[in-house]
């Protein structure tokens, strides 16, 4: 375990081949990722995240270029996360990476890393909240997460940020409706990039109306030991100290706006920390974490203990003598020592 | 359990509201449902299953109206699941459905139906999974499902189809290459849709460059009890017997291309019946359901008879006085019965 004590002092100290082995070993699911996050937890940093989704050609990748550039005019230390969950390529760095770590190569001040967690199981959310960690223990001062693709997955990433940045573009055609309505729920901050483009003062007033129209969660419930979202409620207008997410214009390949949205964040980072609702949002976050560790532990121990009986449960499906609703049933009640 | 009897012969029937009734036990993980399945599983039909997924703003829902279309005068029963995970709605009708169960809602042959699965855990694809055998024992000849979003999940559900359509248009912007990436290891037909627009030839010769360096999964390997894809090859051209995706123009709303799209899916359906490709294909679709189902097994298990535990932890680990991944690891064991 010599190994794992300097590979912990490595991450401390923000080395950044010591943080690049990390991220491969919660990548690789290894379990010397489990040890390690179990090491650092308590000695962290706390990293101001910020979430970036939006749809597809928006302009995110560039919008987030411009963010690291003024990060680092402050001298902050700046870590983005591309969630690429689409990419084939397992922790690798994808084309976009590419680009943009030519730019920063040099500038020690920041770490740019690909997720792409494809076949984890339930588990963008949980191998991102596990790198998350390492990035606290780092010390770093900002966190950027950006997911590339616009589905489930990638809208329960941004929940594990502080800030959802949600980026539009104007004219982007009619099923994107559909999208807006779930990206309403996770956005704090709005960007409607592109905005010297036609189209974009109809976005804005297209946004403003569904803020108007948007449905308030109201809390959060526990639950068989989770806790979950209640039910909806429709909020007609802001209550008072509710948080209203800015609609901010960018014109991102321009660097325009980038300040804008900076103070929004800040703003917003404020109410955070000055609320109740900031207090439940930690408090939903930590909660949702601890149930996707969870799950993860459990999936993993029945694959190493009763990875035999799996197999041949799974052989009597796939031969057709079995149904599969039969056979989990079963496993699980082995699995839990119940055999009657 | 009367009441179960009636319900798996009013889906063998082929019963609307026994459909309706079947899904929606399933959205809400009723016991009931486990049981439904456990019964029509081995008595079930085989419809077609076709993915339709792609880049928002592409027109997929025009096109798959123009599917439903063409199916319907071939006096085809279909089912249109419409796979929404950006929707907070939870099984009910979306915006998109509503229009469309207004042109078809007096079609006894048509059955459509929303999945908006937020917050089931690793669930998109269970459910689907799920409400698919449901259709199955109904009879439907075509199921189509359809994605809003497009990410991890959402490519996880078109590995529930038989053939797997990727919708593309002309000129929706840069960073949907990305997204190309991944999308292309799905795909197993293409529509360049919008195909009136300037571009859309461009467009094709891209797909066409793509699909030309594609990678290849060569087959699957098993590893700790589960099937997993292996590595992945570079397979530059086309092995004998390989299927190469074709890509068809449309223009959906003036019902182009549509037969075309029709033809495609029928050569690709027979080069399944016929190839090892095709089992291989059955195959790795069984095994990773038979591994979701046995997920949720095992998280519904830790649930209803570990709840007063997990909660205890769970606040130990909110109030800061234990770290998550002890908590759980102590969990896991527990419930395994491994007490020392």
């Amino acid at each position: 375990m010599a190994d794992l004590a300097a590979l912990v002092q490595g991450v401390q100290r923000g080395d950044m081949r010591a943080l690049a082995r990390a991220c491969r070993l919660i990548d690789e699911r290894d379990p010397r990722a489990f040890e390690l996050l179990k090491q650092i937890f308590g000695h962290e940093g706390s990293a101001y995240v910020i979430g970036v989704t939006g749809t597809p050609g928006a302009g995110k990748s560039t919008l987030v270029d411009g963010l690291i550039r003024l990060y680092r005019d402050q001298e902050q230390r700046v870590a983005v996360l591309a969630i690429d969950p689409t990419s084939p390529y397992s922790g690798g760095a994808i084309l976009g990476d590419r680009i943009r770590m030519q730019q920063h190569f040099t500038d020690e001040g920041v770490f740019i890393r690909s997720i792409a967690t494809r076949g984890h199981l339930g588990g963008l959310s949980r191998s991102t909240g596990d790198v998350l960690h390492v990035l606290h223990a780092a010390g770093f001062d900002v966190v950027i997460l950006e997911t590339v693709g616009v589905g489930q997955d990638e809208l329960d990433v941004t929940r594990l940020a502080d800030t959802t940045l949600v980026v539009m573009a104007p004219g982007l055609g009619d099923d994107i409706q559909a999208i807006k309505a779930g990206i309403l729920e996770v956005a704090d901050v709005f960007a409607v990039n592109k905005a010297d483009r036609a189209g974009a003062d109809a976005t804005v007033q297209d946004l403003q109306q569904m803020l108007s129209l948007r449905r308030v969660p109201i809390g959060v419930s526990k639950m068989q030991g989770h806790t979950a979202v209640s039910a909806l409620k429709r909020g007609p207008e802001a209550a008072a100290g509710e948080w209203v997410p800015p609609i901010i214009k960018t014109v991102a390949h321009r660097r325009e706006g980038i300040e804008a949205l900076v103070d929004a964040f800040e703003r917003h980072r404020e109410h955070l920390a000055t609320t109740e609702a900031g207090r439940q949002h930690r408090e939903r976050r930590r909660a949702a974490e601890f149930r996707a560790i969870l799950v993860q532990a459990l999936i993993d121990e029945v694959d190493t203990r009763f990875a035999a009986r799996v197999s041949e449960k799974l052989e009597a499906v796939l031969e057709g003598r079995a149904d599969p609703y039969t056979s989990a049933e079963a496993l699980v009640r082995e699995a839990m020592g119940d055999d009657e």
